[in-house]
């Protein structure tokens, strides 16, 4: 097994370590400017914001700590350039105007409210509702007046029913983590914050099945469940921040989608609350239940647009305790999807995790981040892999790794790899993977995609943009191949609308084509909304304007999202 | 390990294997009766029919061979006793009258589908027309006179079309081996089998991504699979008939529901064409897709009533080479459930079945089931639990399962078991349990419930049942352990209305106060659309009809079955 060679944990000393992201080594944009807190990086924040057309998700993982202090901050500074109008700028597919059938906010509504709610419930605060307008990256903001903050499922039913018959658009909003501005106001819709609604209700050790209030954190609710032997079937870099209820309404990917699956087979039950304050009781807490349309499905992903999730039924798995990662080469694409393959087969049940970047992804996470040392370093190979691994027995489950590990390489499926021997170098693996968006950023302006494709075609859309930009751009691929989840990214050193015409609507177009998906993970929310035909047939998509119609005939939840601008109006 | 005895294969020369059923061995009524022939089973079955208010649901697993001249010969013998009213009599659910906007077939109809489908796909054949009315048991039975078959989604979209426009009610059929009354018609709807479309389309053997049409059944897709190194993620006793879009369109559970989990998750995409003949495509083929409302989910267990499903995208699973099974005696119910527990902690990975059956059970199938013994012989214990394992490694998963059965045993959790050596063995342990639907159909008349609950509760109703009917029934209790689905039978000399009085309504009443589901796995069909409020709220099921209406606003499609009829009515 000399091919396995271990790390040396001087050489890592410098990586932080994989549970610390949202420290002062966090990944992201978000993290770098917090720590530098130099001119140079918010000079390059504000040139995002300046630039009309451009996608300024330059990382996938907010902060977890500190988020409000951040958002306050980078809301402030981006007000003085941006004011009101930056809503419509932020974003090519923010071009909206403000729907006049909304009614404006009076003082009887807040009179109402502070009834409802309470005093301290209603909050109007400049700073406080800065925050609450402006999505963690800033790149969208509203100018609502006021957030409400209920307490519980009837105070919600008692917002979303006055608001309904006083025509008030709403906004529901949890953790407002989203990359895609759906948890933010477009104009002045009044903010929903659940975050108040965090209790557990009831956990069940023989089922594994949790149930809870939409406005539970993430991580949370894995704490909670780590202590009684069990993990929630999700993980994200936002967990520290993001709500339960968020991630269920984005129907969240995240880590170990390719272990666990989507929501739609993990999540048992909700309760959500229509636009016009009827309460839907879903809660079921069974793992089969053929009793008529499970309607549930429709909250499942539908970004606030239909109901306010109050509370979620949840399967969750058992927590295991061997988990082993390798770092791997492979000599071409093909070989990285044959390895896939292979896994799926030979390690079939402990598969948890299977990533790829290529060599300009690996290129930049060297270059650019602090501490990132290369685990194969005698050369630089085309393509680069993780494989996680999750099971019950320890020793048996690396040498499974491994045995897999060697069979593979005297196959020529891998050129050369290594397998962490502890927590720290499983950390520095992940590092490089998850610090790919950090490095990005660094190296100038990036246009980002998230597009789902069949694996096989994944890659060809890498090749076939190197070959349209060719030396005016850098473009790199990565994301998560056991999901078949592309992330793409042009790098530039300014943005150039020249490059993105080059860009856009061909990427889009290649997806489409492919029947892939413009957004694998992020949703629609108000970026995508006149996007959504690249992955949607139009009977499709008027249903989905049918059904928003049925459930909010007056459109007040979540207004300007999700559905393109043109079929919500005919609807 | 010397507590795990391995059974003389001679003791159990007598046993069917399990991958047989469906043979002369074949498991429940139907089968028993195709096999012996004799009066007395027909005399039974005739029985059944006479008798107004029982559920007559004797058996999980169809006939997997000639299914067709069963319900021929069923269908024959049982239109002597029963004509037309026995639709409306073979259950308490079932009466219903005809609803008057519906029109009446005539030449120009049948002219117009011969010209859409070809003269042979028209059928009008009354041997043919008198299997599609009836389902397998015999028990629902309708009176249509047209039989439709399809060959592509253009014919299914051009049938509907005209229909809707005609105001003809239509019923979905696949492999019609459903056990609720919803793949016959109720009256004269016109039939549309899709048995026709059965084309694979396409796999994509890296991803594991299966796309077919409907009619395509389960057997043939895991045939095909299986030479591939994959499997389809649901297995069921019906395998050999039933065909996917029906599966999919009654969201079937099976046997490795506990492993894979539900078809809301491993389902990727669907095509339906709706009441109008619009043709939904939202046949995606992405393991991650988060542009717009999940609508392929409205139609995963709605039955058909709000499209026909004709062409589907299912996640596949790698096939595993390493199966176990032990058969185990625990001493109450708390151990089976602690054993659960433990099972998902220490096996995690593996797990893929996790069954109970009680004393009461495992006596009938002892008694009444021909070469079946004991493979815990020295005694009788109160439950029964079968744990099955599947994984990568034959020797380590083996070793594995017994290493945590003998740390059960040393916890006092298990009491005696087994590790069946051989396929000959573990099929003898899987006769047992897949046995007692039959056993309980030679002990006399049965009253059957299907039942979703929190795995806590689920024993208690057994016992409470036991309690209310004393010694006037035998009541007994079995099922999937690891999904919270119980089995609850009630076996009787004969039907007696005094009996069904103290069952029902007090076994849904029960259900419904500890949030279970009456029906766990079967739908709703035509046999418990007027029971749907025991496991959905008002609010849910007006938006079920709500919905319904959106999508077919005629209420052409599967009519009387999944909703209440006052709540359509109303809609």
């Amino acid at each position: 097994m000399e091919k396995w060679r271990i790390i040396s944990s001087r050489l890592l000393r410098h990586s932080s370590p994989r549970m610390m992201i949202g420290t002062s080594q966090n990944h992201g944009f978000g993290g770098s400017i917090q720590r530098s807190g130099s001119k140079d990086k918010f000079g390059k924040a504000e040139r995002y914001f300046e630039h009309g057309k451009q996608n300024v998700e330059t990382c996938s993982h907010p902060l977890r700590d500190s988020v409000g202090n951040l958002q306050i901050f980078l809301a402030r500074n981006l007000y003085k350039t941006c004011r009101i109008h930056c809503r419509s700028f932020a974003s090519g597919a923010a071009r909206v105007q403000r729907n006049p059938s909304f009614s404006t906010i009076n003082s009887n509504d807040i009179a109402f409210f502070k009834e409802v709610l309470g005093e301290k419930n209603v909050i109007q605060d400049e700073d406080r509702l800065l925050t609450a307008n402006a999505d963690w990256m800033g790149k969208y903001k509203g100018s609502s007046k006021l957030l409400l903050q209920p307490r519980s499922t009837e105070e919600v039913s008692q917002i979303l029913k006055y608001c309904n018959s006083r025509h008030l658009a709403v906004v529901p909003q949890g953790g407002n983590t989203g990359l895609v501005g759906g948890s933010v106001p477009v104009f002045d819709e009044v903010i929903v914050n659940v975050g108040s609604m965090n209790n557990i209700m009831s956990f069940d050790k023989v089922s594994g099945i949790l149930v809870c209030e939409a406005g539970c954190i993430l991580e949370n609710l894995d704490s909670f469940l780590g202590n009684q032997g069990f993990l929630m079937p999700l993980d994200l870099g936002a967990k520290g921040s993001c709500q339960i209820g968020g991630n269920i309404s984005t129907n969240a990917g995240g880590l170990h989608f390719v272990r666990y699956g989507s929501l739609h087979g993990n999540v048992l039950g909700l309760e959500a609350v229509l636009a016009n304050g009827t309460v839907l009781d879903m809660l079921g807490t069974l793992r089969k239940d053929n009793t008529g349309y499970d309607l549930k499905q429709l909250f499942i992903g539908s970004e606030g647009s239909l109901g306010i999730v109050t509370k979620i039924s949840i399967l969750t798995p058992p927590k295991l305790s061997s988990v082993n990662l390798a770092f791997l080469a492979c000599k071409d694409y093909f070989c990285c999807q044959k390895l896939l393959m292979e896994a799926r087969r030979k390690l079939g049940e402990v598969l948890s995790a299977f990533e790829f970047l290529d060599n300009q992804s690996m290129d930049l996470a060297l270059t650019h981040l602090e501490g990132v040392r290369n685990p194969l370093p005698t050369s630089m190979y085309d393509f680069y892999v993780l494989i996680e691994t999750m099971g019950t027995d320890e020793s048996y489950n690396k040498e499974k790794l491994e045995a897999f590990l060697l069979r593979s390489m005297e196959g020529g499926l891998i050129l050369d790899g290594v397998v962490a021997q502890d927590i720290n170098q499983a950390s520095s693996f992940w590092r490089i993977r998850e610090g790919v968006p950090e490095a990005l950023a660094r190296a100038g302006a990036v246009y980002k995609y998230d597009l789902s494709l069949p694996v096989e075609d994944m890659y060809g859309l890498v090749e076939e943009m190197r070959l349209r930009l060719d030396q005016s751009a850098k473009v790199v691929g990565y994301g998560h191949l056991g999901d078949g989840n592309l992330h793409l990214n042009v790098s530039v050193p300014d943005y150039d609308d020249a490059i993105l015409a080059q860009i856009e609507p061909f990427v889009y177009e290649w997806t489409s084509k492919r029947r892939g998906s413009i957004s694998a993970e992020h949703g629609i929310g108000l970026m995508k909304a006149n996007k959504i035909h690249y992955s949607k047939s139009p009977e499709t998509v008027q249903l989905m304007a049918s059904i928003k119609k049925l459930l909010d005939p007056n459109g007040i939840l979540n207004p300007y999202k999700v559905l393109p601008h043109y079929v919500v109006s005919q609807a």
